[in-house]
This record gives C-alpha cells, sequence and structure tokens, in this order.
C-alpha cells in the first residue's frame, strides 16, 4: 500500500517531520512518501498562502497518480485544495484537520483546537462547519506562535502545553487538536503533560487514509468528484491542462 | 490488538457473518472476537429493541474489559448504548453507523443509506444529526425486508440493490451505506453492480477502531464519559452495579 | 384519567416526592400513581444509569397499558427511554426535561438549566437540540450535588439557588429549569427567591400529559412509533418478548 | 381561572366556532372569554392583514388586564402580535400555531401543517423555525381555500381531508396540524377519516395557558418581556400610549 | 430615481438626522424623501412599540406607491413591518438592520451590534436569524441609552464608543453596526475613533435600495409577497381597508 | 470611482460579456476595467479549475493595488479565491454568487440557482451556506451547457429559459439566479420571458462594490484579513513573494 503525504508548504525541515509522524503509525507493508511541492509558500499563514499552495499541491498528486499511488494525506491544518484533489484522484484524499476533527469527534462531546495564529481560526471554523463537526468543536485557541517558529522557539512547546490546558479548562472539552502539522511531534508529550487526549491530525489522516484503502473505497467516477474536464490552461499554470 | 465487536442482537448467524466481514478487513495481528449478548432481542427493529439490547451490550463491554479488550465496534447500525458503552470502556468504542456515515463523508458531498424497515429511519436521522453526518445524509431508503429476512427471503440482495440504485438517483448522492450489520456481506457485490462506493458499517467501524488503537487515542478519564459512579442496582440488573 | 408517573431509579423517597409535585398541579378528577421501576439503579447520573434504567421503565408502562393508564410522566431530567415507551403506550408519554423546556420557551427568548453534575450537562445539550429547544437553552448549570444528596445535603437548598441565581446572571436568560426530578419540591420557593419563574419538569409535563389526554391525542397507530414487532427476547429480559 | 381567547380578524362567526372549540377542551371552572377586536381586517391572508391585526389584538390584552384575566390565546394560526403581547400581559400568552407545534413533536417525529393559502406557507415556515419545530414541520400544505370560505364552501370539509391525506403521504409524517382557526370544528371528523392525530391550535393553545396558569409560570418582570416603557403614541393610536 | 426613507417613529428630530445621512451616501440625481408616520410611537423600543409602528409605516408606504416612489428604506433597527411593507410596494424595501447586517458580512467574518437598551437585543438576534446572518453576528451590545437620549445625553457618543470598542474586543468581530437610526450620524466618527470598519443601517439601506432600482429588480408579482387581497378593515383601520 | 472586474477564465470573448453587463449598470463616474488573468483555466468547471484560476485571479488584485482600483468584483460564479482576494486588496470584494444571493434574499422568501453542469451545484450549495444564503435557496438546477457552450449553443437561451421556468416551479422560489458569468447578457430576457426576478451576480456585484465604495467601508487592517505575512513563494509562483 502506497501513501503519498503532501506538506503543502516547501518548508523541508517541517516536511522531514511530518514524515516522520506519518511513518510512526503506518501499518506494516505501507510505504509513506512525504513530499513539498516545488512551488508555493514557506509557510501558510493566510488565505493567502493557502491559495498559492494549491497549484504545487495538485501537481503531486497528479505525479502521484502516475507513480501508483493509493491514497493521499493533505498536511497542512487549513486542508488546502482538498475538493480539487479528491477530482484529480482515484483514491481517497484526506486533510489533517478533517482527520482530527473526525477522531475527536469518536472521543467525546467535544474538542479544542489550538492553532497557530489567531488569523487561523476563522479557517478552523469554516472547516469544522464543512466537516459536520462544528457541533463538536467548542473553541480554537491561538498559541501566537508563527509556524516556522514552532521549531525554533525554545518556548514553542511550553506555550502550546498551556494554551491547550487554557483550551481544555474554558471549553470543558473531551480532547484537544494540535491546529498545524508542525506540532505533530508534541503530540504525545502535550498528552501526557495535560492528561487529556491529544489528537496529531497527520497522525490521524495517515490511518484513515490506510483505512480506506484496505476498505477498497475510492470516489464514484461521477458527478461532483469525477475528474475534471480537460481544458487548456493559460500562463504559467500551462501544464496542468490536459 | 484485541478487538471485540458486539452484536447486540442474539442472533448468531447475523453474529458469524459479522465476524467474516470484520475479519476480512482487520489488520494482521488483530485479534476479532464478535459476541452476541446472552439477553436482548433476536433482531432491532424498534427504540424498544435498541433499548432492551443495551443490557446485555454493556454486560459484554465490561466483560471486554476484564479481559483486556482495547477496543469495541457495536454492530448495530441504530449505535445502541454507544455513550453508555464509551463510559464503560477504557477504549475506543465506535458504532457502525457512526464509522459508515463518518467513511461517507470523506467520499464526496453526499451520501443516502439503504434501511430495512421504514420504521428505522427516523433512527437514522438522528444519528445523523448528532454525529454531524446530517448535511451529508440525502436519504434514508428503506427496502422493507425485515432484518432476520436478509438471509432467508432468496429476492434480498436484488431488493437491496435495487432501493440502492434508486437511492443514488432520487438523492444525486456519492456513495451508499448499508443500514444494518446484516448486509454486510453484500457490501462488495452490490458496489461492483451499482458502480458507486458502497459502505458497510462493520468492516469501517472495525478499521476505525484500529487506527485509534493504533494511534493510542483514549477518551479522557474526567467529565461526561468518565467511569460511571458505582452504585447500587436493583432486580434482575443487580449484577450490573458497583 | 388516570396518569402514570414513573421515577425511573429506584429510590422510594424521591418517588413520594415527584408523586407530591404531581398531585399538587393535578386537575380535579385526575388519578395520580407514581412508582419505582423493580429493577434498575438508585439514581440516574450517567449513560450507563440511564441505560440500566430503562427497561425496569418499559416494564412499568407495559403494566400501565394492562392497567387502562391514558398517559405517562417520565420523571428523570435525562428522559430516558421516551421513545421506546412511545412505541410501547398508546396514550401520550412526556419526559420531564421534554415537558420543563418546551414550558420555558413558551416564558421568553431563553431559559437556563440547573442540573447536579457537570458530566450530565452533555445530555441535557442533546435533549435541549432534538426537542428543537436547543435555541432557547443558554445554558446549563451543574451545582455539584449528586441527585441522592438532594434530599440529605442540608446546603442543597441553599447551592441550587445561588447556582440559578449565577446561571440567569450569566446567561441573560428568562427562566431557570430544575434539572433534576429531586429538586421538585424546591421549585416555588426558589421562584420566590431569584424573583423569576423556576420551572419543575415535573409539574410542567404532569399539566402536558393531562392536556393530551384532555384533547383526545394519542400516536399515530402506523410508523415509526408504533407498537414494536413481536419476538423473541433472551435471558433475563425474556419477560419483555411478545 | 379566566382566560381570554383573540381571535384577531373581525369576523364574528368564526369568533363563535373558536369559541366553542376552546369551551369543549377547557377544565372546569374555567371561564373562557372569546373575543375579537374592534378594528382590523376581517380575516388574515397577507403579512399585511397580520400586521393590521395587532393594534386590535393589543388592545383586547390591555382590556383583558384590566379585566383580571390570567392568561390569553391569540387564535390565528400566523400568531400576530405575540411577543407584543406577551409583553403587555402579566400571564401566558399562547399562539394556536405555537401550541399546536408543540403538541405535534410530543406525537412523534415530524407533522404537517394543512394552511389555506399558499401565501401563507412562508409564515408557518418562519413559525415553525421560531420556536424550534422547523426540524419536525416535513411540509406546509395549502388547500386553497380562502379562510372566509370555510365556512360557506361547501366543498371546505372534504377539500382539507384530501389535503391532509396527500401530506401525510408525501411528508410520512405522524400528525397534521390544522393551520387555520377557522378549521377547529373540522379537527375530529378530519382524524377519524384519515386515521392519525389532527391538532387543532385553538384546542392545543387553550389547554396549555391553562397548564401554565395551573403551574403559576408568568414571565420575568424584567428583561426583553417586560412591561413596554411608558410613552407617547400620536395620532389615531393614541389611546395606545402611557 | 426616487427612494423613500420611513423613520417609523415619530420623532421629528430624528427624521431630520435620517434623512441628512441619507442624502450623504445617495447618488446624483436620486430623491430622497424622509418622513415619520402619522401615528405611532414617540420611540420604539419594545416588540409593542415595534407592533404600533407598523399601521403608520404602511400608510407612508401606500401613499409612496401613490406618489410613484420606487423603493423604500425601513430606518429603524427592529426592521418593523418590512415584510408587510414588501407586499405592499411594488419597488424594493430594506431594513436597515438587514442593509447593515449584509454589509457586515462583505467585510469580513464577523460583525457586533452596539444597541441601544438590553431589551431590544433579542429582536436584533431574531433578524440575524431570519436573515441568514446569525452566523456573522458575534453579539448584541448594549450601551443603555435610550433611543430619544441618544441626542440630548451629552455622553451618549462617548458610550457608544466605548461600546463598540469593548465589543469587538469581546467577540474579536472585524466590523460594528450601529444598532439604532438615531446613531447614524455617528457612523464615521466612531470608525474612526475604534479603528474599524463601522456600518449605519440607514446610509447602508439607502444605497442598496438604490442598487436594486438600478438593477430594475422587482418582487414578483405572485406567491407570498403579492399584493394583498383586498378585504374590509374595521374600526380606526378601516383606511386601510381595499 | 474605480472598479476592477476580473473574469477569473481566460477566455476573452466572456469577459467583453462581462464588461458590457457590468458598465450597463455602473453609476455614471464609475470606471470599469475588466479583465481576465494571464494564467489559468479556459473555463471553470470544477474545483480543479477553480483552484488554479486563483494565483492569476489574485495577480490582478495585486496589479489593482498598485493601479488604485477602489474595488474588486470577482466574475465567476464559484466565487474562486474571494478570502484570499481579501487579504490582498483593501477596498472591497464582491463575488458574484455573493453579490447575485444576498440580492436575491432581498426579493422574497426563496431564490433558484440555474447553473451550468450538475457538477456545479455542491460548490453552490457549499457558497450558499457559507453566506448565510442556504436558507433562502431552494434548488440549483443545471442546465447542462458547459459554460463555453453558452455563447455558440445555439439552443443555450432556450434551455437555460426553460430550466428557470422547471426551477421556479418546483422550487415555488421569489426569483431566478444566473449561476454563471457566462449567462449574464440574458438576464432581462430570461426575466421578461418567465415573468419573475432574474439577478445575474455580474450586475449586482458591480453596484455592490459601488455601494460599498460610496459608504467608505473598507476592511479591519487587522485579524482574519489583513495583508498577508510577507514571506517567500518558491518555483514559478515566485512573483507572489513579498
Amino acid at each position: 500500500m502506497k501513501i503519498k503525504i503532501i506538506n503543502p508548504n516547501t518548508t523541508l525541515a517541517m516536511t522531514a517531520k511530518i514524515d516522520e509522524c506519518a511513518r510512526a503509525v503506518a501499518g506494516e507493508g505501507t510505504l509513506i512518501e512525504t513530499v513539498s511541492p516545488a512551488m508555493g509558500p514557506a509557510s501558510i499563514e493566510s488565505h493567502y498562502d493557502e491559495a498559492l499552495s494549491v497549484p504545487g499541491l495538485l501537481a503531486e498528486i497528479m505525479q502521484g497518480e502516475r507513480d501508483g499511488v493509493e491514497g493521499y494525506v493533505v498536511a497542512c491544518f487549513g486542508d488546502p485544495g482538498l475538493e480539487a484533489a479528491r477530482e484529480v484522484a482515484h483514491g481517497p484524499v484526506i486533510g489533517i484537520a478533517e482527520a482530527a476533527m473526525h477522531m475527536g469527534s469518536f472521543l467525546g462531546r467535544s474538542f479544542s483546537v489550538v492553532t497557530t495564529l489567531e488569523r487561523s481560526a476563522g479557517r478552523t471554523w469554516e472547516l469544522a462547519e464543512k466537516y459536520g463537526m462544528a457541533r463538536f468543536c467548542r473553541g480554537v485557541h491561538p498559541c501566537d506562535v508563527a509556524v516556522l517558529d514552532l521549531d525554533t522557539d525554545p518556548d514553542a512547546h511550553k506555550i502550546i502545553t498551556e494554551t491547550a490546558l487554557r483550551a481544555v479548562e474554558a471549553d470543558k472539552s473531551d480532547s484537544v487538536l494540535l491546529g498545524c502539522a508542525g506540532m505533530a511531534d508534541l503530540c504525545k508529550d502535550i498528552s501526557d503533560e495535560i492528561g487529556l487526549p491529544v489528537i496529531d491530525g497527520v497522525a490521524a489522516a495517515t490511518v484513515m487514509v490506510e483505512s480506506m484503502i484496505r476498505l477498497g473505497l475510492r470516489k464514484s467516477g461521477r458527478g461532483e468528484f469525477a475528474t475534471p474536464i480537460p481544458k487548456v490552461y493559460s500562463g504559467i499554470l500551462s501544464e496542468f491542462g490536459g
């Protein structure tokens, strides 16, 4: 079983961390390939960044299809380009916010999300609603550490843990979701520290995609998510045309 | 990894079928134990049946806890007793309606459910709402085959297939969910016949529980789903007391 | 007119209190019979307790049907087994949370609920949503007095009153609902103390059931709430079979 | 106990019919007074008619307060002026759509409404949502008989019955609500003919108001529904000023 | 292009202020006529006041139709009589709450409303829901200045500004809506002071109605908002009959 | 006043048509500039197409900011990149689906959308929900004419008209929205033919943006829609970096 995990930003250190977290939970015999696109933003912290990460993400999905990949993970908590990716891929595609939220809904009546910057909270709420998970989401709590500082800020771990504690206190929630792929490596430690389940979307999405492949579940060939109609794409995007 | 699948009715032929479908998708090294409770209804086709299936189901969960079971599947599409089971179990507990609906939400914008009797549709809608999945559920379509006739009625397979086809036509949905554990064995055939993804909740819940165990996700020890406060239970239920 | 009120727990002192509150509001000529089932938990403080209270509750409904009872009240704020009871009974069945919430909706734009333990809040919210009353429910406030301590804790009355005051202050709500049948006797006093309407579900459900009987309203004989299909029930529950 | 029922239109034949239906269900010892305002429309079939019925309705409530009335029914299925009436009255005020919808929610998972003209359907849906009852309302079905023709059209009874039958067939609903006070007298017959519960809001609201008075439930003296601040009203409405 | 703005209360100083704010944004060549009805309350601060403002409002719409008015603004934040007005008018009718909320939804993910008295908050939430804008409305914040004190209280400006600041702080919202036509003149100043967009519904509704007239958009001649069926109106309202 | 209208596909004939429709409704003194991006798809008929249209759209917004543009219209009914555009632009940005839906909500209780291909319906529903307009949207009806065939198919006009008629019949809706910028020129004719208001989003968005500019409404400088944080963009997208 071959699963491709796409970190939609271009920061390779983060891609390596994501790869490690995915491999740690993947089943025996599952091949994990984790990549960053050749084009796109260094980190994703705005709608603008998200929008510009999608062409590179789609290029990786298209390459994956040529390579016989059976399922994909979109490893950014904004789940950029998920629907377009589902049109292009034949196997399942899961976003890490999507996976984390659904897992959270299995663990109790509610979860809290710890995100990076306050400006990302709106997108998280929007995804929660889209996935039907808003009823479980009690709060989105920024820790005010920028994505690329998660690795370099010596206080990042401590700040995230404290934000998680404040979040569950305020929200009376049953679990915490880590709202950025760059926090994936902290999952187990924070869970131990706060004594509550903490969910990393990278791990969650990896096992979800594996599960769907194991069940043989693939999208319908017709309707909204059918393969896009081939047409001309102009300019620097002409390579995307069919 | 040890997973216990509980068919909350007492019909052992159905339990055997469920066991087979679960084993077919379980990972290597996963031990599947499928049981029916010693007490309860022969089939579940009403709120009354559901209510009376729960004490037996809970007894099986309590036995499972003593046996070191790590996760549970409730294998009836009404997901009876799911919340009580989550209080009693330390590991994850997933219902087959829950698993099927969430899987369905990953496969497109919408799904249709094929259920047995019309009187069960209300419960399906209620669960869809509770899980946040009502936005994906376009219709619940009874095939008017009673649960225990699924095995004996020679036309059952054909009727279910036809109901599924009418459902996706009417609902313009992206997948079909089989709304009864007794239909689990038909999943692949019906999918082939209608050319759309068909989801069996038994298989879906089995891989979901496996996934959660693999991630080490267990409910919080506090709050709504904490272990029930020990107290006296009277009458024939006195064995449930603490 | 004969109404049966079922306290689904087995604590007879509470049953007696419920009986008194119901009789105080019942119309002249209405016969009130208040019972506890022979089996079940001493108090209901978890999904587990609720699930295990239902078989006893249903046995009482079945006995009521043989006794010519015309309507029923389920006197626990979790409204356990309400839908199963409606299948079995021919006359109306109302839960005390249901009655209190609807009454609350007639008194203004919003109500607050004072409940016993924090772990019960989730169930209250779930019922509010199911009844369409979530838009009126501004908050569920635990007073942290266990059900059976309501009678014995000398501070219970004071604590509940203070919780009610804090609730309406925080929620800016128009009334308070007492979230446990064991608080029924405090209704008038607390209302006087806080100067706002306080609703006891036992009284509310009693007059609601009387009203429905007076209008001759009985469930349809078909569809979701029709009498359950007779079948075999095994084990200690075999008496429930048809 | 003194209850005032206000037919907000000025057609006295309809007022007499409403009076009869209310008296038929009122408890012994309850005084029913049914009136039409001195000003307003002959029937209510638009938002315009509704708006113009409200001053007369409020004048009747104000007179009722002077007369020691303990509770009120607004006997038009658009529930005109309900919130203003609640500000002016000290006792409970219930609209007939409100009462019918809540009663319907106690009888199953869903109801259908049979209304007069298609243009009234929007208001019914709006009220259903406002009361939290939209989840129970499966359809609003006009019979295309104008309000004042309900009494004179010899086919009215037959047309309403047929509309009710088509409604429950299409909606698979558990009961039917009569969407106009002018249909109140047909309730029992139509219920017998279609074999399903049929709810007349006049009767439902009468017993609901009685119930609330019996419980001593009166609005809070503060907040949104407190008595309006006295002020000057100009022109023909100057009598409404304080 | 001829637009009529109706201040539904009878305080002419407020009408003059509204007129000024509307003219300041109206396009060249647009004729603005701002009026108060001859009958109605001096200010609108309750459901009662709202209800009693509607007949006068409708009389002004009817006069407007005779005068060739092409569109209308209802200049009270409770949007009284909007639906009745739409039945009577042939051109567009927009309420100032409606216009302000929609404009607010174009400016970000959320807005806060600063209203006059706490008792008005319920109506604002109700309108937000009716217009589909509840998802954008994060809070309704009373400043506790009565409508007619907005002009005379020397601290009014300061209090409103402070309430707006507290609102956006608490709600983390993207803009502020002024919840009373009597605040219209403060819009620009408060926006400058708090450094966030502030929306006055009078201005917003004026340009919205202009826009709709420019597009030639007029209601359908059939269905819910068709011209009301002519009928007899009695008493002091007899002039409204057709 | 300078408004830029961006047709996010690269088909210049369609851009010309959009330009004409916008100019027809723009106020005197408003400069309209209508463009297609240099890169992107020839038409937008999938999530994939939408995603790939966004970088070009954003480049045009960035150029507009340098050119002193005061407001923008995104002229594709999927409203691609709207949120990213709002981060980049200082003045208002409105999508044509957004504008059409809001205008539709002012014209009655409901609208129907006529879209091109069935696979686009999901996106329309998603936008309706996001804008709070799902409560007004009764149906999305594909006419099965591809975007680029709208101009060349001689039957296109007739097919769209027939689809609109069927839509309002089925949905009992008050207006029709044209679900593609390529239908903008048909708006008046179809409205005349079906006798109901028909809304073209290009015209609607143009006057809405004008209105917002006239009111001086610009997004807040902080929060979710603040200017994106400058960072490195790699590959062919490096020109987007800051």
